[in-house]
């Protein structure tokens, strides 16, 4: 495992700047450094005083980096990979925190050095809120993180990303990058596109009649726009059969109310009913909360 | 508007129980009687003392009422209506809590006697606990409580159920019962359609990994399945047409996926974003969390 001396962050909204804030927490004596490519955010971040020192330039701030961490949007990966490729030192690791995997693998093949180690991260946390402002040194407490490697990922490269999260407080779990992106589909980018769905579908006269149902059943949906059109067109193909799967269970219940058939809808309610509760379970043990 | 001597709530669940709790703390000197045809509810609710009396007998617990209050699945009204109505005095006047009001004020013209007065009610609250032993004495705070009407409801009883729950902390508006549930399918059922879908849409090995996206769009589908088969049914047409429109939603999104259309896709998040927004500020303002 790499001894880390220098974290760099690059892309300090909530996830990035709670990532240097939970660093300063939890490796004291590590220097982490923070980029943005606005100026006004790293005007914030150094108000907020986020990291040990708020980089200007980018190729600079990774320069003598053990471990550079992107949080920018997805799409952005490419070519940031292929910017900061010529400065990072041999031996230096690259990880992100991007929802989907499999692309952002497939761009540091393609544009990062043979000489540095890329690993694929996912941490399971954020709200949706999003901004400098709103990054919390405890963002990561108790959440998973998914590891992504491929049979090139350098074993070493792997503990020190793994331990890295785990040392900021997540279960760390690890998973090839397709069968992240398969998964998430299903557990993460299929709710927002179900939270956006069903607020569209809303008549906006009718809203305020909304009840705590609705608002919690939308609530995802308050996320930013750009970064979930990035995350949903990353993990395209998945996305899309996970929303035709909806789409199917929809029209399973609608038949049911055509058909007043008692019987079958409230099997269909029962068997969400059960599932969620198997989940809540799971998480509640999972937390300790029961021993 | 009436004086109330004795309310009678029928059916002693999570709303029932609460409005009975709510009785005893904003009417002093009303008495509240509670029944279910429940043995072991009716004792749970001897032993949390939520009423000041708990009826064994249901003509028996309505026969002095001034208003009796219906807390039971909406498709037991029918045949409660029929039950009551000869034990009920003159100028009774009959609400429910049912979360669709078009079927309720149809069994109500059929079934009671033209010497009571039928107003429909459907207080915004609740949660996906159910059971006396979940009811509070709060819940009713700042909710929103609609009550239908139709031309033939009595103006006098209209007035007195809608100070009744004003009394205990709701907003009340007025509505058609039609109305009522046009709206209702969209900002209430809806969502609940759509987090069961969504959770039977979910593969189970994979709910692991879900995170709290996950668990507050599919929340709602931890309610009880015979209550929400129950208030689907009865307002099946218009749930039918609210998952169409959820469907063809859907659908949007899905093929901005296919073509990779960044614009379109981003347009609709914004969209979603937008209205959730409006709709959170209006609910953080007339709560005067805003002034």
């Amino acid at each position: 495992m790499k001894d880390l001396k220098q974290i760099t962050v690059v892309g300090l909204g909530l996830l990035g700047g709670s990532i240097t804030l939970e660093v300063l927490r939890c490796f004291p004596g590590v220097k982490v450094v923070g980029y943005s490519h606005r100026p006004q955010t790293r005007q914030k971040a150094r108000n907020l005083a986020v990291a040990s020192e708020i980089a200007d330039d980018l190729a600079q701030s990774v320069a003598v980096a053990d471990m550079v961490i992107l949080a920018t949007p997805i799409f952005t990966f490419e070519n940031i990979f292929a910017e900061i490729s010529p400065a990072l030192a041999a031996g230096c690791i690259v990880t992100d925190v991007g929802s989907a995997k499999v692309l952002p693998h497939r761009w540091a093949a393609r544009k990062l050095s043979k000489s540095v180690f890329y690993v694929g991260s996912h941490p399971i946390a954020g709200s949706e809120q999003r901004g400098v402002e709103f990054a919390r040194d405890d963002l990561f407490d108790n959440a998973d993180c998914i590891v992504t490697k491929t049979r090139n990922t350098n074993p070493g490269a792997i503990e020190t990303v793994k331990n890295f999260w785990q040392r900021l407080g997540c279960f760390v779990q690890l998973m090839s990058p397709a069968q992240h992106d398969k998964v998430f589909a299903g557990v993460s980018h299929l709710p927002h596109i179900a939270a956006v769905a069903l607020t569209n579908a809303a008549d906006a006269d009718h809203l305020r009649f909304a009840g705590k149902g609705f608002l919690d059943t939308s609530r995802v949906a308050s996320g930013p726009a750009n970064i979930w059109a990035d995350i949903l067109l990353a993990n395209a193909a998945n996305c899309q059969s996970a929303a035709e799967k909806l789409i199917g269970e929809l029209k399973k219940i609608r038949d049911t109310l055509m058909a007043q058939d008692r019987k079958r809808l409230q099997k269909l309610l029962e068997k969400a009913n059960t599932k969620r509760n198997v989940l809540v379970k799971y998480k509640i043990e999972k937390k300790g909360l029961i021993p």
